[in-house]
Order: C-alpha cells, then sequence, then structure tokens
C-alpha cells in the first residue's frame, strides 16, 4: 500500500517508528514470552515502563520538581469534573475562559459544582474569527482558578495569551500538549487526554502543582482524586497499561527526534506550508485571524462549498485521509499534530494545488 | 521460546488467537494503511467495530433488551462511585453485601454518598473461610439497592447465592463476567473492569436495566452518567477505541469456542483440576470451603512456605508464571480466567506434582 496520512482530529496518528516497534514486540514483550498488556501494573517490569514514561515526559516538558505526574483514566471530560471537585476548595467560584466549543464543555459541566464566571474571550479581527488580548479578561477576585482551553479544535482557534491572575491557571492542553515548548510553571494543572499527541484514546494526563492536592471536596470519586493518584503512583486502580505503555513510546519517540524545540520547529514549518497555501489562493479560505491560528487544526473551506465532496474523494484516493471537516463548521479540516510528517503536509499542499488548477 | 501458561490476576492474559490476529492488523486494519486506534470513534468503520462488540455480548450473555450496555472508562474503582450517585435517587441508604477486600473497597467509596447498610457474609465452615447463606443476609427495607461482589480475587472466595431480595441487585462481577451462563433479568446493574475476561485494562463494562436511568444525582460527573452514555452510545467522550475493538475480537473468540457454555464447561474443568491436585496433598493447601471457592482465582499455600520461592522460581522456569500470591494471603495464586487453557492448567498441576515429590 501506499504511504497514508493521516489527518484525523482524533483519535489521531501515532508515529510511524512507535507503530511499527509495537507491532513487532506485541505478543512478545521485553522477552517475557506474552504482551505488555498481559502482566500486573504491580510488575517490576511494568513499573520500569511507568517510571520511564514519567521520567521522559518530565524531560520533554522540563517538569518542575513541585509538580505532580498523574496518567489517569476517562479524558479530558473526566476532568472537567475532576477540576472543580479537586480545586475549589472553601471557594464556591471559578472563572472560565470562554474561546469556543472545549471551553464551553468545560463551563456547562463546572456548572455543577460552582458558580462560573464566564470570560468570553472570542471577537473578531479584519473580518475574522479572533481572541480577546488576555489584558481585556476581567477575572474575579473570588474565582478559585482560572481555566481556559488554548486550543479549540473545531474552529481551529488558538488562544496564546495566558489569563493575567496571580490565581492558579488551569489549562485543557488535550491538543496542544508537547507540540510545542511551554512554562509548566506557569500553571496550576494541566490536562490532557492522550489521542493527539501522547498515545491512544483512553489515558489523560494530569500535571498539578503539589501545593493543589489539599483542596478537594468530599463527593470527589476517589478515582479522580489527584492526590489519592499521587499517593498511590497513578495506580489506585488498574490503569490503561497499554495506552501508559505507548505513551511512553511517544515519549521516547520524541526524544529521539530531539525533544520539544525540534518538534515545535516541525510543527511550525508544517502549519505555516499549509496557511501559506490557502492564503495564496482564493481558491481556499480560513476563516480565522492569523493572530489566533492553530497549530495542531487547520480548517479550510473551498471557494466552491460543491466541490467537497469531490476533494474528499480525490484526496483519499492519495493517501491524504481523514480530512472532512467537523459537522458544526463543514468544509475541511487538517489536523496536523505531532506524527503527522512534514512530508505529510507537502504531499497535503501539492494535491491542494492540483486540486485547484483542474477546478478553478 | 517454549509455552508460556500466565496465571496473572490482572491485567491477565488474553486469548492467543485474539493476540496473534491484533499483531497481525496493528498498523494495517481493514485495509486502511492504519490502525484501529488511529482512526475517529466516529468513522463509520470504528461504529461497525462498537456495534459489533455490543451486538456479540447481548448474544452472549443474553443480555434482555431492557437492558443497556455501556462501554465506560474508570476502572470497577470508578463504578464505586457511579452506582450511588447514579442509583440513590431520593433514598439515602444502600445496602452492601461484604465478602471481602473488593466489597469493602466499594463500601468505602459509597460511605461519601449514602448512608451504607453493610451486611457481613464473611464465615466459617469446616475451619474454612465460607459464605453464609443469602437467606441469612438482614437487607434494609428503605435501600434503593443492594451490592455484592460474587468473586473475590484476593482469598479465592466466590458468592453463589444471589441476595434475597426485590430491589435492584447490583453486581461487580469484574473477575466473574463471561466465565459462565448468568441470568441477567436478575439484576439492576452488572459492571465489570476488563482486565480479567474482556480485554485490556482500560475499558469497563456496564450493563444497566432501562429503568434505572433517571435516578442520577445532580453531582454525578457526566463521564459516569449511565444515561448520558446511553444516549451517546458510549461516545459522550473520545472512547478507549482500541481496548474497544480488542474487547470484540474477545467476544468473537468466545463465540468461536462454543459460547459461554462451553466456556463455563472448560472453566469448570479447569478449576476442577486445580482444587483436585491441592485437596489430593497434604503437600498443598487451600483455606476456602468448596461451597465457595473461586473457579477464577485459586489460592494456595505449600505446607512448607519455606519453599514459596523455590516454588515460583522452578514453575516460572517452566513456563508458569505469575503465580506469586498477594501479598495480603502470601503463598501461590493460580488465576485461571477464560484466556487459561486446560492444558496450562494440566502443566501447572504436572509440575506440583513433580515440585512435591522432590521436596516433601
Amino acid at each position: 500500500m501506499d504511504a497514508i496520512y493521516n489527518f484525523s482530529a482524533g483519535p489521531a496518528g501515532l508515529p510511524k517508528a512507535v507503530m511499527e516497534l509495537a507491532q513487532k514486540e506485541f505478543v512478545d514483550w521485553n522477552g517475557m514470552g506474552r504482551s505488555v498488556m498481559e502482566i500486573s501494573h504491580r510488575s517490576k517490569e511494568f513499573i520500569a515502563v511507568a517510571e520511564a514514561a514519567e521520567r521522559d515526559l518530565r524531560e520533554l516538558l522540563q517538569v518542575p520538581s513541585n509538580y505532580k505526574i498523574l496518567f489517569c483514566q476517562g479524558g479530558a471530560r473526566a476532568q472537567f469534573s475532576a477540576v472543580p471537585m479537586n480545586l475549589l476548595g472553601q471557594s464556591t467560584k471559578a472563572c472560565y475562559v470562554d474561546g469556543g466549543y472545549w471551553a464551553n464543555s468545560a463551563i456547562a459541566e463546572a456548572n455543577k459544582y460552582c458558580e462560573v464566571q464566564v470570560v468570553d474571550a472570542k471577537t473578531e479581527r479584519d473580518g475574522k474569527a479572533a481572541i480577546a488580548p488576555a489584558t481585556s479578561w476581567p477575572i474575579d477576585d473570588d474565582a478559585a482558578y482560572v481555566h481556559y482551553c488554548p486550543n479549540e479544535t473545531i474552529d481551529g482557534i488558538e488562544i496564546n495569551d495566558l489569563p493575567v491572575t496571580d490565581k492558579p491557571i488551569v489549562a485543557d492542553m488535550s491538543s496542544t500538549i508537547l507540540s510545542r515548548q511551554i512554562d509548566v510553571s506557569k500553571f496550576g494543572v494541566i490536562y490532557a487526554g492522550a489521542q493527539k499527541n501522547i498515545g491512544p484514546a483512553g489515558i489523560t494526563l494530569v500535571i498539578v502543582r503539589d501545593d493543589l492536592l489539599d483542596l478537594a471536596s468530599d463527593i470527589l470519586p476517589s478515582t479522580l482524586s489527584y492526590k489519592l493518584l499521587d499517593e498511590k503512583e497513578s495506580m489506585y486502580n488498574t490503569p490503561p497499561t497499554y495506552a501508559w505503555y505507548l505513551s511512553g513510546l511517544v515519549f521516547k519517540w520524541l526524544k529521539s527526534i530531539g525533544g520539544i524545540a525540534e518538534m515545535e520547529k516541525r510543527n511550525r514549518n508544517k502549519a505555516a506550508a499549509l496557511y501559506k497555501a490557502i492564503d495564496d489562493s482564493d481558491f481556499y479560505k480560513n476563516n480565522v485571524h492569523p493572530d489566533n491560528r492553530s497549530l495542531m487544526n487547520v480548517p479550510f473551506q473551498l471557494a466552491k462549498p460543491e466541490l467537497d465532496a469531490l476533494f474528499l474523494e480525490q484526496a483519499e484516493a492519495k493517501g491524504l485521509v481523514a480530512l472532512k471537516g467537523h459537522r458544526a463548521v463543514g468544509g475541511m479540516r487538517a489536523s496536523i499534530y505531532n506524527a503527522m510528517s512534514e512530508e505529510g503536509v507537502n504531499a497535503l499542499v501539492e494535491f491542494m494545488g492540483e486540486f485547484e488548477k483542474a477546478n478553478r
């Protein structure tokens, strides 16, 4: 089969080298005659996997020593509940910055547990969707924390500013984590579902500052407790061991290519090439202001939407798959997470040029 | 490498045929040039996987049409919280039958959400650990439901009786599901972590009677809501797609060998052979009364515990792995879940005979 370039928004593609290694050792891992998914999470062999994953992630993101790294279940949506139940303490209010669909979903869930101060950050600039600068976000004095989602996958909008506050900042980084360098010390909690840049769906990363572990509500389910998960080294209950192992392989792959600095360089190249192809043509368009365009999810529309189906069909025939846009937006969406190669983006750009020539 | 017989208590071994098929199609599933874990859970290809898994499970367990099947995250421990938050309704009390470690863990969590009436069912019979008959379990009139765990993996104790009640019966079947025929219509909710008889760790099965979907508390996290998971066909958030796919392969394997009736026959043969080897010798012992011995987890001790380490070492050299008992009980534990073959149990029995001869 020819090369497949997978633009899936999630579960997304994983690095080829990782998948090939995992296949090779699928039924006989570590010389044990069985799969890594068939051994106890408490065996010394699996604990070595778990510890290496944490160590490599800590190195990749330069996570300071006063931050705990937790490997959880339930996806980012479970964190929508876990965040207020873990962090409110005596407070009854939290501030949520609204940049789109995912922020809104987090707000809806937080409303069950507290009064939510919503800061609507969505705006327009030069007729395009954009985000108001963080200096214009009012944050209530009595909010326990400030939550935001730096990347909205559906609209392809990115928030580059950090909230301006001395309260703990909580970020849903499901679709940005590991894509670029970040300063973890600016955050109270970072969480991320795995199925974009970490590993397969079914494991969720939480990075939490250690002074925030003692604020949990009495009604917090134990499986969502940051404190308990930390005390039990993310093995309070049987963890999703295979997803953890694959995530560990992804971390090693990231290190092998040169770490997050190199990954960020490649991601910026990929996004620049794709946005340039869109902007250089009046056949394609993207509705987001350059200030807030996502590095990871590039939605684009054809000037002639009646050609959408043909575009998708011909792209797929060339191995450019999963380009259909979210149903709420229509058109196309190229998700270009870490595992998407520059070669894959170049193949898409080339196809877009050919398709335009044939159909303009 | 010689055959490995994996007696792990969980994550347990998976059927060889399933693992070999999964390896073969690991990077190129369904002719798509990518893994099943690299496609959208909302793609028609993955939805077909999900629907087939549900259909096959419904057929295997003969699940009545008024029961919903949910594929969740968080393990059985997440259900320890989900059960009271989903089922209490206006009630403030639930009854929990205590048969050992796992029942106790469920009780500790339920205490956060309601008053728990604990029925201690543990007893002794002929000097061995046993369970008092269900007719002797008092159940409070105002309990919203009755919870029990039919198999205690650590002590190797099984509860064969059903609670005698007209209240919804909730069963943690993590280590018994699919091992034998059950009458689902007797239960309100059945739940089970996957990592014994279903698939890899990271997916959790819930089977819930449809009249119990409207009793949830306002503070129930959405990701744990039976009603919401049912409405969204277990895709309220991104599900653990790879674990779901592997579970589906296990269901197909069960059908291929003759379904649950055949599986139960094999499991009864396996357990009978192993208990016979223990009972026929005074070199080995098991402390559970035959009335309540587990079909799935067989703990046994050596009359000379100073030989434990040697037994484990020599067993491992013969490919009989993961036999070390739980730290709370010591000695040995052979977990003989569905994927353990009769051949594997026979190999263990043979080794036990040889070891006794050499060391008695």
